[in-house]
């Protein structure tokens, strides 16, 4: 380590499984001098359980741990303060170990700048300091590889959905694209149910937990009988109608 | 070789850069008895490039090049039935060794399921072979992590879209996403421009040329002074506008 030297690395270690980290991940993780992630207190960080054998023997561990923001309205002044807060104290942490010429990788599930937490770092600190991404591979590619399921090709339109939207805005969306990924599906499936009924698109859809862990659960929702699902279950819509 | 233990497997190479490939790309690069790969005759393929440095020495190498239609209107039906043959004759081919006890990996650019070539061959031969997906980056990641910009966030609605789409059903498409990526701009790229205006997303646009390359261009499209853009060029469109 020496100062100014310093740099911010956001690296992807894609959807799980062990072996879809990239070459340059790997690299950046024997290379780093402090390796960064988040998890919420008393669980484990995913992705530190996916980049585990490659961690360097040594390197600093820094857990950035979510505040129990539990009891706030997501919608709340309170908990976008509150979160705001979380974000820049991490931040902070960071910025002094890269001022101290410190390689700090920050561990990113499935890719650093898709949706994920990273982000809240990146434009907090890639003004300050060097900063480089390693791309990833997505959760939603892990998904659909693992179940076999062509999802979008040549001129189809291609929709990524939050299953908290409002359910007659899931409808026209799903209506409207050729394929689409619903993620955070947890407490919203019934609603999005419906949604895929009044949309078309009930028939086809497959409902995944856990997409590229040994322990997947892979169905056809119509195959689904209950509704419980977890939040990071994710409901995939294929496209690609014309296929010979 | 042994007849009954032939596979198929889809491996994902990811947008370019060779370290992006993930440890499973590796390995399976290293079992292969066969590497497919689609290229344009007189071409180099683009995912045997990335994949090279892998290859294991002996490896059976079965270059698929598309049929000569740039004659031919792409709605045509003499098109259609032509490319139709051609995916026909690859997979039949691939089948030949499959059935002979190879482990056949068929090389793909970017993520296998995503808009790939690959597709036309899973869907031909999955039910007949035991089949396997690797992962990989998709291309759009690797040209937002090269330009260092978060793409989406939260439950922001992200949409894929072809600049193929007639100019009033890009700009509702631009309009109706908190971000988006646009593929295949090449030829395209005024009526893309007057979409992003229309639209309200000119300003916040990026344009990339290669995106994971040594040569890759990226600048703000309205810094762009012309308009020629490559088949293969992208227009990022970030959301996260709630961004602290």
């Amino acid at each position: 380590m020496n100062a100014g030297a310093g740099k911010l690395i956001g690296v992807g270690v894609g959807p799980g499984d062990p072996d879809l980290l990239t070459l340059k991940a790997v690299r950046e993780l024997g290379e780093a001098d402090l390796i960064a992630f988040f998890a919420k207190a008393g669980n484990a960080s995913h992705a530190r359980t996916t980049a585990a054998r490659h961690l360097r023997a040594g390197v600093i561990e820094l857990p950035l741990l979510y505040p129990m923001t539990t009891e706030l309205p997501k919608c709340s002044a309170d908990y976008r303060r509150a979160l705001a807060e979380f974000y820049d104290d991490a931040a902070a942490k960071i910025a002094a170990h890269i001022e101290a010429g410190c390689r700090a990788v920050v561990l990113c599930e499935g890719d650093p700048l898709f949706y994920g937490s990273y982000m809240h770092l990146h434009a907090r600190l890639a003004s300050r300091f060097a900063a480089e991404i390693v791309a990833g591979v997505t959760g939603m590619s892990g998904c659909w590889s693992a179940a076999g399921l062509p999802i979008a090709q040549g001129d189809d339109v291609f929709a990524v959905l939050p299953a908290t939207l409002p359910e007659n805005e899931l409808m026209r969306r799903l209506a409207d694209a050729d394929a689409a990924v619903v993620m955070k599906v947890g407490r919203h499936l019934p609603k999005l149910r419906r949604a895929l009924q009044c949309s078309g698109r009930l028939d086809r859809a497959l409902y995944v937990e856990r997409g590229t862990m040994a322990d997947a659960k892979m169905i056809p929702l119509t195959a689904k009988a209950d509704d419980d699902a977890p939040y990071f279950a994710v409901v995939l819509v294929p496209g690609w109608e014309q296929r010979p």
